[in-house]
């Protein structure tokens, strides 16, 4: 047993919190001042008031004031990737379009391009820094899109180094295969024939192999329909494979329907909605998730996450890191995004980037809150004003200690 | 002489360059590839490629294919501050406007009354971890003002702060008096008794102790008028202090031009002005300073640095750091917001960050560029893959390692 005293504050201390938190119970963020907690191997064991610690413990760690936060759970990353794309950045500056971008042979079929030309080694090697960002930045749980394949074998390829991932690091991971994100160079102008395609080769092999927890499209005008969307997502359930989905990013074109729907775990993005989608996702269990990092990276409009947390919906904020529109996985600033950009108080903002991630990838029972039993990954800041503060000074570095599974890393 | 070998690249090698780079020529940041530096005590001595690497130096650096970058050169914080503002960060995102904070005795008057409780020690004390976070980010010379005392004791007490830094710090730091921050409580509704009061009382105190190299005012509807700025610009000549100003932040009223009139070194935010003051600045030695984390984090409108680089003027950039309106001093950050919100290139960004915010300091000669006989402060990198993606992965750990006045840190 480890004891973690003198601890300043514990951020997000919620006994038996196996749930996603829906409206006006996002607003509040309990926090336990002054105080202990322990872990037993992975898990956290109990926790209190300094008044009532535990006299003895197998090791003892001193927090000397530190805070306490649960680690994020980012349900929502396309972190394995072949390459930069910084000259789509200037681009985009010079004025150039989404659509413009990709007529020109960028964007997502650019990436597919290169990763072709990588081995799983060389993909696994450029994703390490990245991961190793992501966890010292505060992330202890992730889902891992493919979608940069395009063919079976890459989607294949891609998919087995999410695995790997899975297997050698000890934040917890979650993959899911976005074989339907464009239609592969091999199917262009045949759209129909690649969704057959994703369905009738790419979900019985990814299946076969167990590489997919969930699976995801990119249903947006230009991209894959809301029939060609429910039609994968039948395919897919026949495997036992849950779906997730894009929906809403550039265009109001049925998305978020078709995932509730469908019992999406999560409908992301969401930056085009109006107040039948908020009112549909106001009453049904499927999470809408958030991406600040993309409306700030594209300069693109916000999703409405007050209305939606307002009208009793349950929002998660992710990081939607990719080379293209979301150059960065960090959580803590995506969080400092949901509160400067997207106008959530800094409560809302840090429930939407621990434990509603965590439930947008079906880990709620595990991660995403301080509470006995769950598995003890979180990370201590040197002492801190308020758990705004953390939000607030969003590039002063103040994560000092991070532990996944009970250790530290 | 120390002999930095095997440089990925050199980002902004500039021979003999000693002034701000104005319209067009900000489009060019020159990078040498595959090179040698060397450092003789504080000063760059010289550089090369590595086909002509000299063969001995007292200290060989090998860089590994790590990229150098000047040090960024912050000409705009108010870094010496007491306590943190958190909760009108909250209050902003529940839709509190500046005016309505101000009005509850928040803003610059909060902080002067927090900072009147503080000793000169602990005032320094809390401004250290500020000071090591800017430094690990990348700068290495930076402006501080005062104007968080707003009595004669409490303009010295943050001076004397800012003195100290001076003395012992490794990066540059230039002081500003900006006694004309607000108006302090005494003089509530005596706005020209409070004037006076900077004329008569602190400038001469100030300049007494030798403790600025720069005099500043808000100018601004509701701070201090055009007439008034010109005042105190006039009474500071007399010792010899240069002006430099707050302009435009919220309306446009006359700041740019009592700027340039009288010959400011540089005029700070910009965010509301129109043609008359883009051509104005266009034409005038004068720097033209944006602050992209104050509209960042204040999500108000943009200075126009584009427009004001095509029409031909210098533009800097700066970070605002304060406890209000722009909690950040990255200033790696801040150019990333130059590039994703203000639409700079990454050229024009680090251009605006390095030698253009040197030359609003007055410091384009020893700072802001590699350059023979200028300071060796510089930070190296993880190899890149361009400039560019320093500004493209605004979150990801790049730096690795940094030296101000030819010594690492």
């Amino acid at each position: 047993m480890k004891l973690f005293r003198n601890i300043g504050a514990i951020v997000g201390v919620r006994e038996g919190a196996g749930e996603a938190l829906r409206g006006s119970d996002m607003n509040l963020l309990p926090v336990m001042e002054d105080a202990w907690m322990t872990v037993d191997g992975e898990t956290i064991h109990a926790y209190g008031p300094m008044s009532s610690c535990p006299a003895e413990a197998d090791e003892v760690v001193d927090v000397n004031g530190g805070w306490i936060f649960p680690s994020f759970c980012d349900s929502h990353t396309h972190i394995v990737f072949a390459g930069s794309r910084e000259r789509e950045f200037v681009d985009k500056i010079n004025g150039l379009s989404y659509a413009e971008i990709a007529a020109r042979g960028g964007g997502i079929l650019n990436s597919a391009d290169r990763l072709h030309n990588y081995s799983e080694d060389q993909l696994f090697d450029e994703a390490v820094p990245r991961l190793c960002a992501i966890i010292a930045s505060g992330t202890g749980a992730v889902e891992i899109k493919s979608g940069y394949g395009l063919t079976l074998e890459d989607e294949i390829k891609i998919l087995r180094v999410i695995a790997r991932i899975k297997r050698e690091f000890p934040l917890e991971v979650r993959s899911t295969f976005l074989g339907a994100h464009a239609v592969g160079r091999a199917y262009e102008g045949r759209q129909d024939d690649y969704v057959e395609h994703v369905c009738r080769d790419m979900l019985p092999a990814v299946a076969a192999e167990g590489l997919a927890d969930y699976v995801d499209v990119f249903c947006e005008q230009g991209f894959f329909t809301v029939g060609q969307t429910e039609k994968i997502f039948n395919e897919a359930a026949r495997y036992g494979i849950a779906p997730r989905l894009h929906a809403n990013q550039l265009h109001c074109s049925g998305g978020v329907q078709v995932g509730v729907a469908n019992g999406a775990a999560s409908v992301d993005h969401l930056e085009n909605i109006g107040q039948t989608e908020i009112d549909l996702l106001a009453t049904s269990p499927t999470i809408a998730t958030v991406l600040p990092g993309a409306s700030f990276f594209l300069n693109m409009c916000h999703a409405p996450a007050p209305a939606l947390i307002k009208a009793g919906a349950a929002v998660a904020i992710a990081s939607d890191y990719n080379p293209g529109t979301s150059p960065s996985g960090d959580m803590r600033f995506m969080s400092s995004l949901g509160c400067i950009q997207l106008r959530m108080t800094p409560e809302q903002a840090l429930n939407a980037s621990t434990l509603n991630g965590a439930a947008a990838m079906g880990l709620a029972s595990r991660y995403g809150s301080i509470t006995s039993g769950k598995v003890a990954s979180f990370f201590i800041t040197r002492p801190l004003p308020s758990a705004a503060y953390l939000l607030y000074s969003y590039t002063e570095p103040l994560i000092e200690r991070i532990y996944l599974r009970g250790r530290e890393v």
